[in-house]
C-alpha cells in the first residue's frame, strides 16, 4: 500500500504518515517535512491518500460493460469515468457480454477488497444469479433495469420513447412500419419491442414485421435489412433498436437504390455519433449516456458512504428524439 | 479464495479440496463426493480451480486499454479475451487513454497480486513511467511500440503501410494528398507521419499539408477536412490515420458535394467495420486487430510461465491495403 512506501522512503512509521495525512497535530515539523517531501517525491495526492486510510476504501469500482465494442457503452462508461475521478475513484472494466462466468471472475475483485463497488451493465436475465454473487455490495444496475428488483438502477423508459417513434414516423403517413430488434435477454429490447407493438395497435396499423440482428455491429444491421427486403411486402419505414444497426440499414438500403425517407424511412436508437454522419443523416432517440453513467456512479457513492443500507432506487432519465433527413 | 468457501460448504479441509482437485487417489471417496458436490452447487470450474492450486495464479490478467470508444481497441481486446479464455484467463480493462495516474492506480492490481501481468496500450511517451511501476513482471505493449525497449510488443510496421498507400495513391494520378493525424505522442502517429513524408519525398511530390484532429471520432474528422478545404490550395486526396476520421472525412466531402474519389480520393486506416459502410466505401489499411490481441495474450502467457526471464521480441504482424470506392 502506498502509506507503507512513504514511511520507508520518509524513514519514519506508519502511524506518523497517518497522523501527517490526518492533519494531527502531534507530529515533530521535521517529520512532516520528509513525509510530504516522500509523498511529493512518489507522487501521490494526499487527499486521496488520506481519505482512503480514514475510510479503508481502495478507490476502486468496477464497471462491468455488456459489449465494449458498442459505442453506446462506450459514452456510458465515460459518464461514469467523469464522476467517478471528480470524487477521487478510479475504474475497473470487465467486458462481459453478460456471460456470467466473465462475471464471475470478475466480482472476485469485490469479495477480494479491491474494489468498493460495482456498476453492471448485464442483462436482466443474469440479474438474480448476479444478485446471488454481488448480495449486500453496493451494486447500481445501468442502462438496463427490473422495477422488480432490489438493485437501484439507471436507464431511460424504453417503452415510451419506442411509442414516440412510431407516432412520428404515422404522422409522416408510414403505415408499414419494421422493427430490427436484438437479443431479447435484455430488458431494454423486450421494451423497445413492447413499445413498438403497443404504437402500432394504438395506431391500428396491420403490418408487422421484427427481425433479430445477431450482433450489435453495421454488417449486422445491414443484413437484417436485405433478408427483410425479401418479404412480399415492403416496409415504409424502419426502426432499429441501435444506431450502429440503423447505419447498417442505411447502407443496405443505399445499396439497393431504395430512397431514404421517401420509400423507407430509418430511425435508430442511442444518438451515438454516428447518427450524425451516415447519409442521410439518422433520426434517432437519443438517450443520456453520459448521464446514464454519471448518475450510476453518485448512486453507488451514495450506498458506499453510507454507515446503514441505503433504499434502492430506478432512475428513468429522459431521452430526445432527434429529426434528421432519413425520416 | 473459492477451495475456501468449497471446503466449508463441504465440511473438509482445504487441503482434502487440494487432493480432489489434483486427483490426488488419497481422498475418500465419500469426501470426493462431497467436494464435487460443492463444486457444483457453488458453479466453479474443477479445472480452473486445480491449474490455480498447482501455479498459484490468478487467472487473470490486465489490460490497459488506450480509448475504449475507439473501434480499433475493441477489436484488440476481442483477440486478446478470445485467447485468454482459451487459455482459462480472464481479462480486466482499465481506460487509460495514456493517463498515468490511470494506469498507476489499475497496476495496483499487479502488486496485489489479483492479475498475473499486463497487456498496454499506452502511448510511447508513457513506457518509461510505466516501465518503473511494472518493473520485471510479465508485459507487452500492444498495437504500439519502442524498438528500442525491453518492453515485448505487437504492432504492424506503420511506416512501410503509410507508403504503400501513398504509392497507390499516385498510381491513380493523384498528386495533392493530405494527412489527417492524431495525437504524436504515440509512436503509431509519428510512424504514419513519418511514412506520409517518405512517400511525398520518394516521388517528388511538393504538395504536403497535415492536420492534427482533436479526438480519434467522426466529428474531429470531419472538422479536420472542413478547415483543409478552406486552404488556397486543394487537396485531390486525404489520408487518415484511422477509419472513424477518415469516416468524417467522406461525410464532410459529401455535404459539400466533392465528387469521391474523382475530386479527392479518401483512404483510411485500421479496416474497421464503419469502412464497409460509408457512402462511398472506404479504401483503408487493414490492421489484423483481432489477431495482435492474440498474439499480446501468448507473449504474455509466455512470460507468466516461464520459470526463467524470457527474452523480449518485438512482432510486427502484416497488413494489408483494401482498395474500396473511395480511392
Amino acid at each position: 500500500m502506498s502509506v507503507q512506501k512513504i514511511a520507508k522512503l520518509a524513514g519514519v512509521s506508519v502511524a506518523t504518515v497517518s497522523r501527517v495525512l490526518n492533519d494531527s497535530p502531534s507530529v515533530k515539523a521535521v517529520n512532516k517535512e520528509k513525509v510530504l517531501a516522500a509523498i511529493k517525491a512518489l507522487n501521490y495526492q494526499p487527499n486521496l491518500l488520506a481519505r482512503q486510510l480514514r475510510t479503508s476504501r481502495t478507490g476502486m469500482i468496477l464497471a462491468m460493460v455488456s459489449n465494449i465494442a458498442n459505442p453506446f457503452c462506450a459514452a456510458v462508461v465515460k459518464g461514469i469515468e467523469r464522476e467517478a475521478e471528480k470524487n477521487g475513484y478510479r475504474i475497473l472494466l470487465c467486458n462481459t457480454e453478460s456471460d456470467l462466468e466473465r462475471s464471475r471472475s470478475c466480482l472476485q475483485l469485490l469479495s477480494g477488497k479491491m474494489v468498493d463497488g460495482v456498476i453492471t451493465m448485464d442483462a436482466i436475465s443474469e440479474l438474480p444469479e448476479l444478485q446471488n454473487i454481488i448480495g449486500d455490495a453496493p451494486w447500481v444496475q445501468c442502462a438496463e433495469y427490473d422495477p422488480d428488483s432490489s438493485v437501484s438502477s439507471v436507464s431511460i423508459d424504453d417503452i415510451s420513447a419506442t411509442e414516440f417513434v412510431i407516432d412520428q414516423l404515422v404522422k409522416t403517413g408510414k403505415k408499414r412500419i419494421a422493427l430490427i430488434n436484438h437479443d431479447l435477454s435484455y430488458q431494454y429490447a423486450q421494451h423497445r419491442e413492447l413499445g413498438y407493438l403497443d404504437g402500432l395497435k394504438r395506431h391500428g396499423l396491420a403490418y408487422c414485421e421484427i427481425i433479430y440482428a445477431d450482433e450489435l455491429d453495421y454488417l449486422s444491421g445491414k443484413e437484417a435489412v436485405l433478408s427483410l427486403l425479401k418479404n412480399a411486402q415492403r416496409p415504409d419505414a424502419i426502426l432499429a433498436i441501435s444506431d450502429v444497426l440503423a447505419a447498417g440499414v442505411i447502407n443496405g438500403l443505399n445499396e439497393l437504390n431504395v430512397a431514404i425517407p421517401e420509400d423507407i424511412a430509418v430511425v435508430g436508437f442511442d444518438g451515438i455519433d454516428i447518427s450524425q454522419i451516415t447519409t442521410p443523416s439518422l433520426s434517432t432517440i437519443q438517450q443520456p449516456c453520459k448521464e446514464i453513467g454519471e448518475m450510476a456512479f453518485s448512486l453507488l457513492l451514495q450506498q458506499i458512504d453510507s454507515t446503514s443500507s441505503v433504499k434502492r432506487v430506478h432512475h428513468l432519465l429522459p431521452w430526445t428524439f432527434i429529426k434528421r433527413q432519413s425520416s
